[in-house]
């Protein structure tokens, strides 16, 4: 079987470290990750720069990327203001986010959980006029910094609510890291049946990231967010921490049997040279102890 | 359902750290491990203290903990003379270790697989006359550091070999973090008629330490070895590093409705006190993060 990988780590991986990279760096790390063979990169985040400063100047991250076949550019946009900003760069796919609860998505997107329902929906049908393929990303599907426990129902009904036309995938994100497998298998099972691509954004702030991407593949999963060094955080929600690594992620997946099309040594490359430029040792630990059996 | 958890920080633990701690420092963190209601600890190692210095003072380990009901306090031994010494305190239990390659062996155990294999039938036979159950330890079964990949064919031969009178469990050990959930299912299938209990030894160096132990869940594991706070490697295989930690293990299990009896708060507390003893952040994630929902 084979799966597609999303690499999030120059959005969601850089948007909550101190290094404040400029959209050229960020560029180099999406450059760098769509010469490693994986089909999709989360290139940048059309957000308010005055909410979140690491992700200023989109446009121009975009702009310095370099088209390769096979690869999608995506970008995170949270409104239709950040829409109307996307349409004009060549970015070929929408990633659409909001929160399942409301005390979360009121801090993160500003509005109700029922206002990001209607401007999803909007967006999507914006972007399927436009030609570009959308995700809508539930965040906290596994849990809230905020109201707890999340009723794996309430998001199964929020899925069926997007599920419009101009959509084509949905994923479900851990965005604080504490989900476990049953929770990926209820969330996926439940969803199935809309007929959509299902995907998965996990962090490992409770090391639970690789455990649920294992329990993924067989309940179904079409697509798993990672980003290279297993960098990223979400800046409002409290002590947030990684994504699952890209290359954890393709050794574990890889001897599992699972395809993924990527190649490993590249992204330990790339995690290599992303440590240099962060000036610290990355949360990915195959980067480190080298991958097995050693080339 | 409900698993039996080994506590190894003590021992596998602490044999690589550079801090080096005395037997009653070592004999506290077993101590304190006993009374969060962990059923096993793994208390010391009766090792040459020439080739462990961290493990010297096996003796004074063990005359330092105070036994616990329910509680069996094992060490690990390498050969005869190690349980000579052993036999002559408190221990319940016998941990016997070898390694399933030529190549490994001879460095860890300086010896033959083969006499290792006489030897551990010698020692299960003094143990059962004296009472003690002993566990097995086959190390490097998901690959060695010398000769690479380990076919699991020749792991399940070597389980078939020491599932003598006086054995009661069998474990494979992950000793340099290679393996991947296939291994495990393959393992722990493979000897399933044996009618012994089967354990795993998990090490997180390539973050599938808790995939592999939740693949483990439904493959019938009986007892899944950890340390506190993720700690641990093994002095004489290049770059091996930590087990997986016993309170992100406890995270993981208890939210998929398999009980361990063991009191996460507890652990979580001698996590945060190990970190200071050793002056430095441990591997765990759990301790730094909180558990979820926050108490």
């Amino acid at each position: 079987m084979s799966l597609i990988l999303c690499e999030v780590g120059p959005r969601d991986g850089l948007q909550t470290e101190s290094a404040m990279l400029g959209p050229e760096a960020r560029a180099e790390l999406a450059n760098r990750m769509m010469a490693t063979g994986v089909p999709r990169v989360e290139v940048a985040s059309f957000v308010n720069p005055a909410r979140v400063p690491q992700m200023a100047g989109a446009e121009a991250v975009v702009a310095n990327t370099v088209a390769v076949a096979g690869c999608a550019r995506a970008a995170l946009v949270l409104n239709r203001r950040g829409y109307e900003r996307l349409r004009e760069t060549d970015c070929e796919r929408v990633h659409v986010a909001f929160c399942v609860t409301e005390e979360f998505n009121r801090r993160n997107q500003g509005c109700s959980v029922e206002q990001s329902v209607q401007q999803t929906i909007q967006i999507a049908e914006s972007a399927r006029a436009d030609g570009r393929p959308v995700t809508v990303i539930l965040a906290a599907s596994f849990g809230c910094p905020f109201s707890g426990e999340v009723d794996p129902g309430r998001v199964t009904a929020l899925a069926e609510r997007v599920a419009v036309a101009g959509v084509d995938q949905i994923s479900f994100a851990d965005t604080i890291g504490v989900g476990v497998p049953w929770q990926v298998k209820k969330l996926l099972g439940n969803s199935r049946g809309l007929g959509l691509t299902l995907g998965l954004h996990l962090h490992n702030t409770r090391n639970t990231g690789y455990a649920n991407a294992y329990a993924a593949i067989d309940a179904g999963v079409g697509v798993l967010d990672s980003s290279v060094g297993g960098i990223g955080g979400c800046p409002f929600a409290p002590r947030a921490t990684g994504n699952i690594a890209t290359e954890d992620l393709i050794y574990l997946l890889e001897k599992e049997g699972v395809s993924t099309g990527v190649d490993l040594d590249g992204v330990l490359g790339v995690a290599e040279w992303l440590a240099k430029v962060l000036d610290r040792p990355l949360p990915g630990l195959v980067y480190r102890a080298g991958p097995f059996p050693p080339p």
